[in-house]
């Protein structure tokens, strides 16, 4: 099943917002054959697993990271595919909780006679595509909360000033992770100071829209995001309380879509969420500021984190944090990541973990 | 040398203030015999190697991480047991600047005919000595700065609760690093907010003043460090012009040594430190808070860090940071450390590294 896993995550970025799926063909205790889901559309892994084995799946085992579809959606069900080849048992790591599934490809194989395992790994299985089971439960996309500090947790100095703090294979992941995203987030704050271009620099398997949290609609037209809103999408979440008619007008001539929310406080994290996932996005990436990060973790809304930690001190006691907002009252209180990976990229640590979320407690049904 | 670097570190905590040195004797490129300084006052690294190697000295190389001695002190010269021995060619790391040797012992080897090779891993064996190094060059104690952070750079809530950030086991390692110290410093704000022993435990080889650097001699006479004064010395660095004469009488009643400093501003660290020098301080660890380690940074007194990084997120406006003071002005002029080693303990990442410092630099002459 790890194998599996392993083979299901070589669609990532380019399988959303399917899930990421693999499956590997055991006959004997060998090794017969390994699928993934390649790309949005394209045959599933149970069809690449089982056409690679050919005459050789007949009573061999299936281990596939998801449970196969038993409806017809871009391609035929997998279902009948598993029952044609002859596959005598498939071992699955968790239940598809996507409704047309849900159960329905476990029952369909169990019916006409397969023995079916559920279970397997499915801790692993739920943390690979937490994406897309945060989705199908909230209908929010996933987030990834990303900064970059000092070693001594200063994202910038009390200029503002944060170029750059990780080195040149740090900020190269960061790329690579943004052409994963389905869309990436700044406050107005970080658009003003740094005037980012919010793209993956050389472009990944997909172009996210660039987001900005801008309740008063301060967004410059001579910024780059305006300049560019025609080439990649800019959003801007605005007050509508807050944000003038002309700056509005001006910024929509641009090419800039403007996501009003009612009143004039700051944006509702989790109605903005809501209209991100209505727009059919995945995962999305924040990648600060302060505020922007701490307004996410109070609302509850960090996924994910992937941190870049510099072999820098910067001091000082107006230096920037990376994450403000209203923080826990107690260290106890603080919330603890389950999972963390690091790795160091030349002299930077790269962090990343996943928050604990009830859809990666094994079994869970929304 | 490497081997008799990895040799030296072995006296780590037990050899101060005398440098830790190893020695590999070498005979027709097959190890001989290893050895190292096991302890102040006991016998120096060439002398147990070269027992060890006994007559296949006669001819041999002898690898050594310093230069040997020329004086007696503790012990007899060392040049003249490499002499007795009859090693015939020398391969050391690094001349001793301490001042009875300084080059002396190369050159008494060098007249006697034996082959001298100097600077073979001199960056490795500076490293390992950096606190004999420092304290050679300026008088002043070694300085390690220490803190545990949340992965999104927070050591306190703004209420000032911090218990616990980091796990079991990087408290133990806290503990172990306590026990090789001379010294161990924190602020009085620490002191107040959570009334610390300071005290390795279990105990280490060495048993580390407890040092608090309070202006206004606000440490209460019922805080856990006065009330263990007698046991574990407790020096209070005051300013004269604010510490109230009632309260430094009740102190020191108890035990506590003042260390007064001209002024009632902050306590000077660089008169600071020359004093902690003076009382034969080879190691000093500060704990924080954050202001004092700011006041360490600014006033670039800081040679080397031990941060433990905690997979959890705290958030918040007013949570406390790491290292306060000044700071840089812009991030192109923060601190970057050279040689930084990060070490996973249970989740919490380790990160260890050295301020670049001019005796680190080979060929350093104070």
């Amino acid at each position: 099943m790890l194998l599996a896993l392993a083979e299901a995550a070589r669609g990532r970025g380019r399988v959303e917002p399917n899930p990421m799926v693999g499956a590997v063909v055991v006959r004997d205790g060998s090794l017969v054959s390994l699928g993934h889901h390649p790309r949005f559309g394209g045959p599933h892994a149970e069809v690449v697993a089982l056409r690679a084995a050919g005459e050789l799946a007949r009573g061999a085992s299936l281990y596939v990271t998801l449970e196969p579809c038993c409806h017809v959606g871009k391609t035929p069900p997998c279902t009948e595919a598993v029952l044609d080849a002859g596959i005598s048992r498939v071992v699955s790591a968790m239940r598809d909780p996507f409704p047309r599934v849900a159960g329905g490809g476990f029952s369909r194989l169990a019916d006409a006679g397969v023995a079916v395992e559920v279970g397997l790994e499915e801790a692993e299985a739920r943390l690979l595509n937490a994406p897309y089971l945060k989705r199908l439960a909230v209908g929010r996309p996933f987030v990834t909360a990303k900064w970059a500090m000092t070693l001594d947790g200063k994202t910038a100095c009390a200029s503002g000033d944060s170029r750059w703090i990780s080195g040149p294979r740090s900020r190269a992941l960061v790329h690579e992770l943004r052409g994963r995203m389905d869309g990436i987030l700044v406050g107005i704050g970080t658009a003003l100071l740094d005037d980012p271009e919010l793209t993956a620099r050389p472009p990944g398997p997909r172009t996210p829209a660039r987001i900005v949290l801008d309740p008063s609609a301060r967004l410059p037209t001579s910024s780059k995001l305006a300049r560019t809103a025609r080439e990649v999408p800019v959003w801007l979440a605005v007050s509508s309380g807050r944000a003038p008619a002309d700056r509005l007008d001006a910024l929509t001539r641009l090419g800039v879509e403007v996501l009003p929310f009612p009143g004039d406080g700051p944006i509702p994290i989790a109605a903005l969420l809501d209209e991100l996932g209505r727009r059919g996005l995945t995962n999305l990436l924040v990648e600060g500021g302060g505020r922007v990060l701490g307004a996410f973790l109070d609302a509850g809304e960090v996924d994910a984190v992937q941190v870049f930690v510099a072999p820098i001190l910067e001091g000082g006691d107006h230096s920037h944090s990376p994450v403000r907002g209203l923080g826990a009252d107690r260290m106890a209180d603080a919330l603890r990541l389950a999972r963390v990976d690091s790795l160091t990229v030349d002299g930077d640590v790269a962090l990343r973990g996943h928050l604990p979320r009830p859809w990666l407690q094994p079994g869970f049904r929304a």
